[in-house]
């Protein structure tokens, strides 16, 4: 049995308790979907970098410390202009310690990483959908199948697959897409913010709706525009791995919002109800008062949703305890890493040790760096 | 025990039986490294490619045809000019057949495939060693560093890796890489025909150590210069990725000539003896008496040398019993993918099995497709 005070379910309980007690012990391999949108180029969108022009290269500095436990496109890590630090030190964590193996796909990183990466065909960040469609159709078909075809193939490597994804911006194109599948998420998606700018995302849902003419809904038989248009490139390639690889293992989407909008994809795409799949994500995003994950979920697909507790409000480190604070929360696919490194270890790698972990991690990595350039 | 007739052993007999009985039932990779050297487009060094203009698409479309069963960047298959198709075909009915999974490795590639692939940081084609050096050692050093770290996360999925690789004129740069390092390969190393073009090889050679003023074993010290300027990024990848993975899991280095290249890169940069690797190929290469890859392996490092028997004499298609008379003979990990599709089955996928899946492969992506062109 799966009992453990780190994993909660949320939704469909039965078929989670089911889902999850058959993936302990089990061996996983973690998938980081790598993207950029010139979304997060608008004011007020997203924290997702020290400074303006850091924001782009945070999906790239995310990937090489995963691979290299340290980035080398940036100094030090990718943080908020304040210094709270990516979820990516969290997952490269639990990653390390549960020795999990992982790949990184790039679906439109707009600076390459220097670290080994999945090409799918995508070329370089997707475009403001306030302004233009986001991708090319052609692009976002040829991105869909090449991860299709990888998510079938890799999947006989491993019991389950955790796909995480970094991309600043991306809760404003899941919100968008969201809107364009039928599900009102206007007012409901999460924020790495404490402050949600629903208004900010919520106007510019609006206007890119606007400049196709599109309503609530008038998406929903045609995922692969909906994605082309108003998403970004990093959710076709997670839906495509998915359905790719789910006719032969689960899939666990780890993420807040933005996999719901995958998952509102994947579910049009394969037009029946989908099975050995959830949605995986810290308590932080399931919490968030300023959003409604729960109810996205359920609006999009009879799945489980499972949250995890990082532990981080326990921290003594003050910016990891601000993801307990509303700051971040999120991201990497870093609930879904800590699960899985529970699961895989069957639950020997526990909530202390983690959090004693990423303390040890967040000490080289953010502590001292700062002390060099103090 | 793994006693079958289509495994036969031709170095260190005792370690071998061991290595292939540790094998059988267990769970492999199949890596597929591209890349292109110019050293390709002088005359008569390869006949990999229907047309001169082709040759740089073999690799690509090599890729191309073990994810998708088809190539999208050429029509048709990679060919001999007289139309003796490419090993791929082989490579791709063994993986499919036992349902291995594989990954495609881009070392610079100069057509990127249509395809998902792993990126190592590698740029374009390697130089023509004659005119300048293969590539800048900041580049070398980069794909090794990140084959190396692919290699070391990727063993985590798998029981052992099988490596093959698509590089037009490999053999050649081989061979001057092999000269470097002081194992005296001129006269000795395979080609994919039958009058073996040893003369317009060994010149290349000569006159590219010549423009180093590099004789036989001046670089044995160091190997990644001996890359740089020498060889090409096929093996340098490969040797990074095996480097990576040997500390967890053994290796099948799968093909001839150009395998023993990167033995000796590893060995030189390993600087210890070598455990739980092979040089797996097939008979047509290990037989081929224009060559001599007993010796070369021999002389190299001691480790297994395992040959299989695709059993291609025996195929009533002309293009394929071709390999059998001297053509082609190997490449794309053919021999190793063999080899693994037999042990993974537990010799229930046997000779007959596979020749007929290739056969009809072999149909339908060669003798249709000449009738519509027809």
């Amino acid at each position: 049995m799966f009992v453990c005070n780190n994993l909660e379910i949320l939704t469909e309980k039965a078929k989670s308790v089911k889902f999850i007690d058959h993936l302990i012990g089990k061996k996983p391999l973690f998938i980081l979907t790598i993207s950029n949108t010139k979304v997060a180029e608008m004011p007020g969108i997203t924290v997702a970098g020290a400074e303006p022009e850091l924001v782009k290269y945070t999906p790239t500095a995310d990937a090489e410390l995963l691979q290299y436990g340290e980035c080398k496109s940036i100094s030090g890590v990718p943080a908020t202009p304040d210094g709270k630090p990516t979820p990516a030190l969290i997952t490269a964590t639990a990653l390390r310690l549960a020795r999990i193996p992982y790949l990184i796909v790039d679906a439109g990183a707009e600076i390459k990483p220097r670290a080994p990466y999945v090409a799918l065909g995508a070329e370089g960040a997707a475009e403001n959908i306030v302004l233009k469609d986001a991708a090319p159709l052609h692009v976002v078909e040829r991105v869909f199948e090449n991860a299709e075809s990888l998510g079938r193939n890799i999947a006989k490597t491993s019991d389950y697959l955790i796909l995480g994804e970094s991309i600043p911006g991306g809760t404003t194109t899941a919100l968008a897409v969201l809107c364009a599948l039928g599900i009102d998420a206007r007012g409901k998606v999460s924020s790495s913010m404490p402050r949600n700018p629903h208004h900010i995302k919520t106007s510019v849902a609006n206007e890119a709706m606007k400049r196709l003419n599109v309503k609530i809904g008038d998406l929903a038989d045609d995922p692969f525009k909906a994605a082309a248009s108003l998403g970004d490139l990093m959710m076709v390639a997670v839906a495509g791995i998915t359905l790719g690889s789910l006719g032969s293992i689960p899939v666990l989407l780890a993420g807040g919002t933005q996999m719901v909008a995958v998952l509102g994809l994947i579910r049009n795409l394969a037009g029946r109800s989908l099975k050995r799949i959830a949605i995986c994500t810290t308590k932080y995003v399931a919490e968030d008062k300023s959003a409604d994950l729960k109810w996205l979920v359920s609006q999009t697909a009879k799945v489980p949703l499972i949250t995890t507790d990082p532990g981080l409000t326990d921290s003594k480190k003050k910016g990891l305890k601000a993801y307990g604070e509303g700051f971040v929360k999120e991201g990497v696919g870093a609930g879904g890493s800590i699960a899985a490194a529970m699961l895989k270890s069957k639950f020997s790698i526990t909530k202390p040790k983690i959090l004693h972990e990423i303390e040890k991690n967040y000490e080289t990595l953010v502590e001292k760096k700062q002390r060099i350039t103090d």
